[in-house]
């Protein structure tokens, strides 16, 4: 990390694990971490004036007396959200947002733009929008602990390198790490969309201490993050995730994937948008056979013929949540998650009849629905997700040992560690 | 363990480490051993020497002369495979099938009987069985390490209960664990059958070191094991894998889950025979027809037509295996697995035919596939799959940490532990 970052860099072990404990909603007593990281009140009480000494830290008001009327109330530590700062992008098909957050997940500024298209523009774009969201927020620019970029996939996180993404011509085998880094001076992390959306959902949304769930980002395209055992899941070749080929009817639409009647035809706006047409073509009455002609029919007039009670919009709408409904009902009895979330901007002001119908889906078809319940959530960070997500790999890094690091269990309690013994040769 | 296991059991893990390494096939010399654990071989000659007076290992031969003329080539270690054996049952609805493998995965007897039904009956049929297969096999007694059993799910591994499984009146919460171990005095692992054959296969079979694989297991009902990143992956509640209920077509055949179309539907060896059965009474030319009277078609009768070329049958068998090919497709596409593994009984003589339809599924239709390749395998157990995969569970809790322990990293070498930071409260 450039720009000031070093300061902030947490080399020590523990201040990671005091830190991270700290950050917990509400601000914890000392006594509190101590429980929580199973250091010594002593080892707390040293790493945190260390903390408060470098401003990470602050003292913030005092918690609840032990035994009410006995003794001072403990003094309470919160993270300082501005000792540091992330900047966010995500790029998608039609569309660029970049958002700042603050150290405790605040959003600080936020920008979108069209997106231009092929890869040089785009990085020219990223990078004069990544300058304003500074500017519009007004913080130190030294502050800046890096820049998370949420694309979509297939792509290598470790080289930030774009393969070639369906529906983005001219990209292919983008270095968008290495080009972003050159050009902003700051360090680069690159992921999937909705892995991105998925580790921001996990840090500081709702998915927070959830071992298995699926974030379902919802953007020109559907697919999925996944964390499995409280570990982000990339599959083999970093392609896991990819729900928009999930083949839910035989007799379905074709797919360029080969198949029919995969999810994403289903669900992509532009295939919602695209059966409405069909239908209009067709000569079915809706107020868009008024309003526009067939081929100038998009996902948004559709969206806001649906909002406004028009039959045939609505009908595709919960037509499309249907079949997202089949397909995270399959994943989920499969992979018996314990949460999913429905984010990015493809869900916008539709969410509610997608979640309603997601939800009927899991109400009265999950297999055991007797002795369990899927926790459906719409994701807090709303068509943000990308975005919040792609800060929160900077912070998440800032913060801790990353996620989704091999052989890195899941808990806060150190680990007696021993050798997996693995497969014979 | 009880029985004699006790002299076997290795507590010292370094010595799990070098018996593992020695497990390799077709043997290891002392240096081979030291390089692949990282220890000494000052240490490993040690080690070895003790393995060797407690007959746990034999010296097997010589190795290559690591230059050919120039000195003795090294002596390569094996594990005797007649230092402990372990029984696996694995009981479906129909059938019980037992077996006993010894310390280097080899059968060395094998049972099979109708299921009676209730559990308290298969509980005397399999205490029964397991004597059968110790008196057929030869062996001594002393030397078996303990009972692994394979069961439909869902199910509790760790008591051992087995809660309600579709199919099995009369099974409610059965502690077969504690049963089996009262009645035969055996140390006795209980698991979900297509878990075990998942465990078999990567412990002995042809996913030996493959991070991600699925082990679609095909018996009276469908379901599958899943490794997820080097580690056997239970899901929330312990029902992951359950395919059979992943939704195939929305105008599909009714299911008992509430929905339609389920893979289940079309690939449980009922259903196919069912399917069979609706053909013939709507009158359609079969062999079939011929020699059976609709109602009294199963599967086997199915299956011998197909093999014997009768179009209908064999139309139903491809159109089962095409389903499984869909469900399988998206399963591996929103999975990225390296492997996915078919065993069971439920596929026996047309094993071929499912694999045929899988494979046209992923060869025209997987996404990414000019990037990637998908290992489509049959199991090396076939039938035997569920009790093989049974008696691993008990051979592999002898050599080494449990695969699906919390936190166990999948690597051999000895790994630094950083401890997770994990999520905030």
């Amino acid at each position: 990390m450039r720009n000031g970052a070093n300061s902030l860099r947490i080399r020590d072990h523990n201040r990671q694990v005091v830190l991270e404990a700290i950050r917990a909603r509400g601000g914890k007593s000392r006594a509190e971490v101590a429980a929580r990281t199973g250091l010594t009140e002593q080892a707390i009480s040293k790493i945190v004036k260390r903390l408060l000494g470098e401003g990470l830290v602050v003292e913030a008001g005092s918690g609840e007396a032990p035994f009410p009327g006995r003794g001072r109330p403990p003094i309470r530590i919160r993270v300082n959200p501005d000792a540091g700062y992330a900047v966010g992008v995500q790029v998608d098909r039609d569309e660029i947002s970049a958002i700042l957050l603050d150290l405790v997940g605040g959003v600080r500024a936020r920008v979108k733009e069209e997106a231009p298209g092929g890869p040089l523009e785009t990085v020219g774009r990223v990078v004069r929008m990544v300058e304003e969201t500074i500017e519009v927020s007004g913080v130190d620019r030294t502050k800046i602990l890096g820049l998370g970029v949420a694309c979509p996939g297939p792509l290598d996180p470790v080289a930030g390198i774009v393969h070639e993404p369906q529906g983005m011509p001219g990209w292919k085998e983008v270095r968008l790490k290495e080009w972003l880094e050159e050009r902003t001076g700051f360090a680069v992390a690159v992921d999937n969309d909705a892995v991105a959306a998925a580790v921001g959902e996990r840090w500081t949304g709702k998915a927070r201490g959830v071992r298995s769930f699926a974030f379902v980002y919802l953007g020109w395209g559907i697919g999925a993050g996944l964390f499995v055992d409280g570990q982000v899941y990339r599959g083999a070749t970093g392609t896991a995730g990819e729900i928009g080929h999930i083949p839910l009817d035989p007799d379905g639409l074709e797919c360029e994937c080969g198949s029919r009647g995969c999810l994403t035809r289903y669900c992509s706006p532009r295939d919602v948008a695209r059966a409405v047409e069909r239908r209009l073509r067709r000569g079915e009455a809706s107020s868009l056979a008024v309003s526009h002609e067939p081929e100038g029919i998009d996902f948004a007039a559709v969206s806001e013929a649906a909002l406004a009670g028009d039959r045939l919009a609505l009908e595709e709408i919960e037509g499309s949540g249907r079949m997202l409904g089949n397909a995270l009902l399959g994943l989920t009895n499969a992979l018996d998650l314990e949460m999913v979330v429905l984010g990015g901007k493809g869900f916008g002001e539709l969410g509610d009849v997608y979640m309603r119908e997601v939800r009927r889906a899991f109400d009265e078809r999950l297999l055991y629905r007797d002795r369990r319940r899927i926790a459906l959530e719409a994701s807090e960070a709303g068509e943000d997700a990308g975005a919040v997500g792609a800060a929160s790999l900077v912070l998440h890094a800032t913060y801790a040992s990353p996620l989704s690091g091999p052989g890195m269990p899941s808990r806060e309690e150190p680990v007696k560690q021993e050798p997996f013994l693995g497969h014979p040769g």
